[in-house]
């Protein structure tokens, strides 16, 4: 199923849609954190009437939100809202609002509608695009959830204007990913960006979506072309894991982007991607992240979560590597002394 | 997508399946309680050597395994096992294996493959069939799971001879409402049965899955006729979380054949049914169940339950009521004194 994407300045779209395909609900829910509960819904609320009985769910902001703690609260919340099958759950935040709550909705009685209304750069670009959902067991990112496409999800640009630059280059991290896989046109707009900004980057937030939506329609279960979303991820996770498990702050995006450039440092290891490929990728990576090692992240740590990975087989990790721009090759096994070979590669590079 | 359902009395298709369609599964872990443990998984493990590595997760028997504690174990017990995207989960047990063993699966890393093997009489004709899985939130039955179909049903009726009479009882009260769904020479065969067995279940269980795998094949997602096979479970679901909560001793059949005949008393005050019918599906119903309603379980105490009912809409009970045997009526609002009129009724019925 091909997932209806709206990408609008004027939020009064959402009133369209709520008042025509969505006129039938009995009840609207929307699910928030702390911020995004003042900073995006009284602005929302003031445009669509239809939202004027809505019930709201705040959760704290934060990964540490995705738990089965919380998502208990929440089923609990909407049994006590009377919520039923033919209720809607608009989540309206970042990242963890839409995996949370596109979780939540796929699985209480056995799925109820909902949309996904991204306010952080992460979630317009990534999260909220392709149906997955999910929530955290322990210290394992998204190890369970669902795939289940929302029934709209509407990004309006302009919410960006409500992060800070450390968020936005969140979010930025998954498009360079993006401009990677396809390179071209895509690749040349993105590194033409010196600081990425609400104002600059609507065109580049447009081809990244599209990226993303043209993979996933192609399988959207993740057999195949889909696995190549995840370069830069196998490292990324196992970084944000760890990093979460020592109360640590890094961002997913900061995660990811510290992957990408160990991830292609293995790819040149095992005589697939180049130097001179790897330095290009460094280069984007460092203009906008401020890679910092702390003294507990060294390969050693790192591995025992990326043997709970995923997109592991048969006990083996499998990787995506990069060719070059636009040449992404999935399923490749790594070996663990290729991956603590990489990782010191890497950190001498950004010790200088 | 139509369900691989295979009733055989020869376990060694499983393992004619498993060694040519599950042969790239990089683990096997089979759920089980504590009595499949012993009673069914010595014998399935003798016969099928493609299970001579895999993995046994054990849960206590009963409804109350069904809960978010046990699926957040079973999950864990999966990451610990090192479970992956490509392993398999076999669900060897009853309804409650099934439903939350279903559950565990279709959520685990966003879903991994999965087979049941029913042993129960009510998991073989009911709870196997159709991908509906779930778990209970508190007090409420199956609020959280997904619609998801296993790879394979493998329905061995031989697993009956295990059974007590009251847990084949169990499962006759299903196979009692699809003949009354369907009516015809399905109710006539239902009919003849004086006490069911292994023995003489054989012929009345193949009428029973192909009514109910035809049913859910029209509409899997239950938007319109698979709603018929809710009949009996608005009062039935509301009478087994009551006897739940106060922790009365009552098998699922038990509290659903009670609600077919509260149901059928309330078609007939709506003018639906008639008398006749509705003695007869008492006289059926009895004549298998010994009906006894504890002091605590009165229509009062059941409306709470009834108000979280997932077939609710807006507020409002709905129903699926009998016009006579083969023609349900979805939908039909239902108001809670019709509710306290019928369960008066069929008390003094019952109580002679």
């Amino acid at each position: 199923m091909a997932e209806k994407i709206l990408i609008t300045n004027d939020l009064e779209k959402l009133e369209d849609y709520l008042h025509h395909d969505g006129s039938s609900y009995t009840k609207i829910v929307i699910l928030v954190d702390e911020n995004t509960s003042s900073d995006c819904w009284p602005n929302l609320a003031g445009l669509c009437p239809s939202l004027e009985n809505a019930e709201l769910m705040e959760i704290p902001a934060g990964e540490s939100s995705k738990s089965i703690e919380i998502a208990e609260q929440l089923w609990n919340s909407l049994q006590e809202l009377k919520a039923d099958r033919s209720s809607l759950l608009i989540n309206l935040g970042g990242g963890v609002v839409c995996d949370l709550g596109g979780f939540i909705a796929s699985t209480y009685m056995r799925g109820i509608d909902f949309i996904h209304l991204p306010t952080s750069l992460l979630a317009q670009v990534d999260a909220s695009i392709g149906g997955k959902n999910g929530i955290d067991l322990g210290d394992f990112k998204n190890l369970i959830g669902t795939i289940t496409p929302p029934k709209l999800c509407l990004i309006h640009p302009s919410f960006l204007e409500t992060l800070d630059q450390r968020q936005i280059n969140n979010g930025f991290a998954e498009m360079i990913k993006h401009s990677l896989l396809e390179g071209g046109k895509h690749l040349e707009l993105l590194k033409s960006i010196d600081i990425p900004s609400a104002e600059n980057l609507q065109e580049l937030i447009e081809y990244s979506i599209q990226f993303k939506k043209g993979v996933v329609e192609l399988d959207r279960l993740e057999q195949n072309q889909r696995k190549m979303l995840n370069f830069g991820h196998s490292i990324g996770h196992a970084v944000e894991s760890l990093a979460l498990s020592n109360a640590f702050d890094l961002l997913h995006g900061e995660a990811i982007a510290l992957g990408m450039a160990v991830e292609a440092e293995i790819g040149k290891l095992k005589g697939i991607g180049n130097e001179k490929f790897n330095s290009e990728v460094l280069e984007l990576i460092q203009r906008h992240f401020e890679l910092s090692i702390p003294s507990f992240m060294t390969a050693q740590n790192l591995i025992p979560f990326l043997q709970s990975d995923k997109k592991n087989k048969a006990g083996e990790f499998l990787f995506v590597l990069l060719e070059a721009a636009g040449k992404p090759i999935i399923d490749v096994v790594v070996q663990e002394n290729e991956i603590h070979e990489a990782w010191h590669q890497v950190t001498v590079k950004i010790n200088g």
